[in-house]
């Protein structure tokens, strides 16, 4: 499945969650905002460059991508949401409707993309094994706050066998243009996550004996921040339903 | 010497290259422009990261930053440029006349930083053998364009012991917060360099018998954009007389 194919298939109406999609491709997070409020989004992603690492920022308007040349970001996601006031308007397959003029569209890297090299390195993901979204949790982490943008950091989570944790952090700590390293290991109350079994965002997913919960900061992280901050307009991706780019996986990693 | 003493002797009137001051602390270039102006120039820091890799973006008016907590950024650098329309209108010690309440100030990643790292992995750094300031050159390499702000890439230049290349790539490759990785190697003449001798900000610099030049992005990048893009008004720094932050080399390093 190449990136172009997967768009298409969203493009002419599929829905899914992307996980699993376009093996060996960055995905995207999506937020796109009037020109009046992209400051603050991209100080506050500046600011908080775990939940928020920037693949791409368009030109104000268009719906075109540096990361994925010839995609429509209009219509090649999986699902949409469209905000207005920090209100939920509408889920969506196609926003076209609703583009403006002044729209500034974020790309912000998303943890999907490092689940290829989860595998290889061995390590099992099991939102994958078990047919699942992967589960996305609201935490009672602050994130720096920028102009008016401000709200809770969200984090994915993914059990991990004990014996390799060590393993899936290395992995993911190569890939800091899709979140990284994980922000925390094995203590969601410290994190104010009190039920594994009801996240926020995503499915929940069954933990296997000895496996332990993994928190990567998640780009759901702003969409949060636009439900809290609420700015008059803006569109996001539906959780877990993200932009599959042009970019392979192995050119984000570093070092 | 610690950073806040570095500090201290340049708000005293002491006016040098920092090259070589409070090792181990990160250096930073700064720029500081209208709010108006700001959009373009965190845009233009997130389109070309390599040349602008940002420590801290401060609240417009504000002159203090998180990277030195206590630090005033309109004194505590040894030489400050000041510009209207993309001309130079001063040079001096202390911007306190020329402050604004709608200034944003950039700090970005300084390669200064590294040179504490390179002498520790076993490479000389020529410059500082030879007591002068790091040559710097424009290139024909055109940065990637943002808003109203678009202009050539700056890079730095290091002769480097032949056989020493490979590690003064690999040392750099880990700090991708003060530029990272060169940019090229060994031929000064592909990226539009005509003479080593004569550069375009800094001093010469001797190579030994056996080095190559090395070239790493330099953030004084966007006081050429300035230059080149004539905003209303902008203050940078004067090129090698950064800020000297509290932040540890250390804590810039990736994996």
């Amino acid at each position: 499945m190449t990136p172009e194919r997967a768009r298409a298939a969203f493009r002419d109406g599929q829905v899914a969650p992307t996980t699993g999609w376009a093996d060996g491709y960055a995905q995207a997070n999506l937020v796109s905002v009037p020109k009046d409020f992209a400051y603050d989004v991209l100080l506050f992603a500046q600011r908080n460059p775990k939940p928020c690492p920037l693949l791409d920022v368009t030109e104000a308007g268009s719906w075109s991508t540096a990361v994925a040349p010839g995609a429509d970001l209009r219509t090649d996601l999986p699902r949409y949401r469209v905000w207005a006031q920090g209100e939920l308007v509408e889920e969506a397959g196609d926003v076209r409707s609703w583009w403006r003029d002044d729209l500034v569209t974020f790309l912000i890297g998303c943890s999907f993309t490092f689940e290829a090299a989860l595998l290889e390195a061995g390590v099992p993901v099991r939102h994958l094994e078990q047919g699942r979204n992967v589960p996305m949790f609201r935490t009672d982490r602050r994130c720096r706050p920028a102009g008016r943008l401000h709200g809770d950091l969200v984090v994915s989570m993914r059990p991990v066998p004990a014996e390799l944790v060590a393993t899936a952090v290395t992995v993911t700590a190569a890939v800091p243009a899709v979140h990284g390293a994980p922000v925390q290991v094995g203590e969601p109350g410290r994190l104010g996550i009190t039920d594994l079994s009801e996240p926020d965002f995503g499915d929940p997913v069954d933990l296997h004996d000895g496996d332990v919960p993994v928190f990567w900061a998640c780009g759901v992280t702003p969409q949060v921040a636009i439900m809290e901050s609420r700015p008059p307009f803006a569109i996001t991706h539906a959780p877990g339903h993200m932009f599959v780019t042009d970019v392979r996986d192995v050119d984000l990693r570093v070092s």
